[in-house]
């Protein structure tokens, strides 16, 4: 098989029509990338909440706390392209719509990846104490783009 | 503030009360992982959409190829805590079950991470005839499991 056809088979495969990858490199659909930040801030949320729950006492330290940092650093350097333009007041939509013009926002994820690394850092270390006080740095700069903005 | 009441103030802020974060170190909800799965695959499809695109002469190599190649690896690691049992039958849910009892679906995974990673490395050193290659291994690691996981 030639590779364009390889390469075709595997875009028809992903569901990359020509026309979705095309569409795909132009801009991203509005509902998209709504769906796109919903399950990435749901992929914070089963990364960050067991790592958080040890930091509160409610349970033991996660075996894969430095993997689950790990994720969450990365889900910090590609979360932005999510809040594409134009999705700003889609049905779900819980951002207010200046962080779409805002560059705090983007710095506001850059600072997110920063705290997870040094978290991913603590939690293969393996330091309790130090483990819960990098979390404790993680979760503000949760908190500082929520209070800024959330909408709920 | 204290340590234990700034945790609580960050878990607060990120959606997490108490019982959630006990929830979170239990078990995901269902339609917790269904919303985390869409957007993961929809985060692999924005990130290999544009290289793809390349690939098939459809466009420009994104600037930010390496960068893409990157969430991709990172969003393989991921991706497999995002099939939670007991979201099999979920409205939307477009997996078919057996890849909820598979050991082929994580080693699906694990080989995509892998391509990815491959991908990566050409994006950062720049051949482009490197990049398409790699690109179309990208490609058969998502057909691989959609041929065999993929309900539609």
């Amino acid at each position: 098989m030639r590779l364009s056809t390889k390469l075709t088979a595997a875009a028809i495969a992903i569901g990359l029509t020509a026309g979705a990858a095309s569409q795909a490199l132009a801009q991203q659909k509005p509902d998209e990338a709504l769906k796109m930040r919903q399950g990435l801030m749901q992929a914070v949320k089963m990364n960050f909440g067991p790592i958080a729950g040890f930091a509160q006492g409610k349970g033991d330290l996660p075996a894969d706390a430095a993997a689950k940092a790990g994720h969450l650093t990365a889900l910090a350097k590609m979360a932005p392209m999510a809040w594409g333009k134009g999705s700003e007041a889609l049905p779900g939509a819980n951002t207010k719509a200046e962080a779409f013009a805002s560059a705090d926002f983007a710095k506001g994820w850059t600072a997110m990846g920063e705290a997870s690394a040094k978290l991913q850092a603590a939690a293969a270390s393996g330091g309790a104490e130090a483990i819960k006080a990098a979390a404790g740095e993680v979760g503000k700069t949760c908190k500082g783009c929520h209070d800024t903005f959330r909408k709920e």
